[in-house]
């Protein structure tokens, strides 16, 4: 591989409750070589305990802290969130690990990606989902009961790093950035609000369903900047309607 | 597969000294459908603690105690140790995880077969290691440093049942249909204009972008439809303000 791909992934642990599943998660990023840990909203007394456990110190000792799934993802052109249970996901596309590692590989040559683990108690929530691309499974022979944080983390870096294909990929344009989807997003449920389409007072599930659309498109670069401008355009026409 | 091959391997932890590691194994056992967990000279209140953590009751109360490796694997065809770190373990060929698995997979369609993972300090001696066929390495990119124990149970037992999976397509969703797409196409130029974005004098070539942009979206039916609903509540406004 170029450079470093292993250097373009970020674990992002959401909600971690557990200081053994956080120190776990650091260790087995060390094993198959990947350094970029970002935790969002951890469970306090959890964080600094792993920190101060002494395998992965200076992985954990770099690991980055969030309040949101959304800026911690905001330099991301892929997200994609974990799950090892089947329900509720309806919405995403649905990957096994095997294709899913192939993807993120892909990406990993010339551009980031993140991979969202989430709570050990509750997984990741909507909210959090309204921020991936797709989701991976690790396809489990029990999924009535999920992976313990740790051992999931561990499993798909290992699948990630396992014996690349040599399968030449098709070469895809750039991918926009999280935080040109999120701009995309903002400025979208704006037009909607002010067209009524969305009523405010309603609107947190409406913001969720909007944000996940905008991340099915999976836009190239170029399309998000056509597509922000084009919402820019209508956007000043509407307020100049409005006001 | 026949009846289960995954019954007939054994999981045999050599001395864990760790409650939690016994029971992370035994977690990821039954995970991947695995069921038969033997544990030899454990250290005693770990292995007491571990039977009494909820999650993998019944396979830990099914786990079977022996004092030596030789009668842990004495009804095993194929035994295997396992090591992520290199050095040492000369005497013995040594295969890396994914041939190692096809080879385990194979032996266990009609025999049995046991992996040996080494206490969390010393990993397996050599009077462990003499019980072993060979040994499979999970290869990792930090050699000097050995994995958790539940981490590397979980990893080889994922590479174990990795390969018997059909190779799953993502279920993707109906896509929308090319009259759809055409539908989204319009309404959208026509906001275009409307916004002032284009002009309707030299509008063709940005209805081709246009075109082409909507085309590459790739939306599901489902999301077509919402586009639509977005679109039609959007030009309505933007039409309402220009009369």
């Amino acid at each position: 591989m170029p450079p470093n791909p292993r250097s373009r992934l970020r674990v992002v642990l959401v909600a971690p409750r557990n200081p053994l599943n956080i120190g776990a998660s650091a260790r087995a990023m060390y094993n198959f070589g990947f350094a970029a840990l970002r935790v969002v909203n951890p469970y306090e007394v959890a964080f600094r305990e792993a920190r101060s456990a002494v395998r992965a110190a200076p992985l954990l000792a770099a690991a980055e802290e969030f309040t949101s799934v959304g800026d911690a993802v905001a330099d991301c052109d892929l997200v994609v969130g974990s799950t090892s249970v089947g329900h509720r996901e309806l919405q995403h596309p649905l990957r096994s690990l095997g294709p899913a590692a192939r993807i993120i590989r892909r990406r990993l040559q010339s551009g980031t990606a993140a991979i969202l683990f989430g709570s050990e108690k509750f997984g990741l929530s909507n909210d959090d989902l309204s921020h991936c691309h797709w989701l991976l499974r690790i396809e489990t022979a029990a999924p009535d009961q999920s992976m313990n944080l740790g051992q999931a983390v561990a499993v798909c870096l290992y699948e990630l790093t396992r014996a690349a294909r040599p399968a030449a990929a098709p070469r895809e344009p750039k991918r926009a950035s999280a935080a040109a989807n999120e701009q995309i997003t903002v400025m979208l449920l704006e037009g909607l609000e002010r067209s009524g389409y969305i009523n405010p007072l309603t609107s947190a599930s409406s913001e969720d369903k909007t944000r996940r659309l905008i991340r099915r498109l999976n836009l190239s670069q170029r399309d998000a900047a056509v597509v922000l401008g084009m919402l820019r355009q209508i956007l000043w026409k509407l307020n100049e309607a409005g006001s």
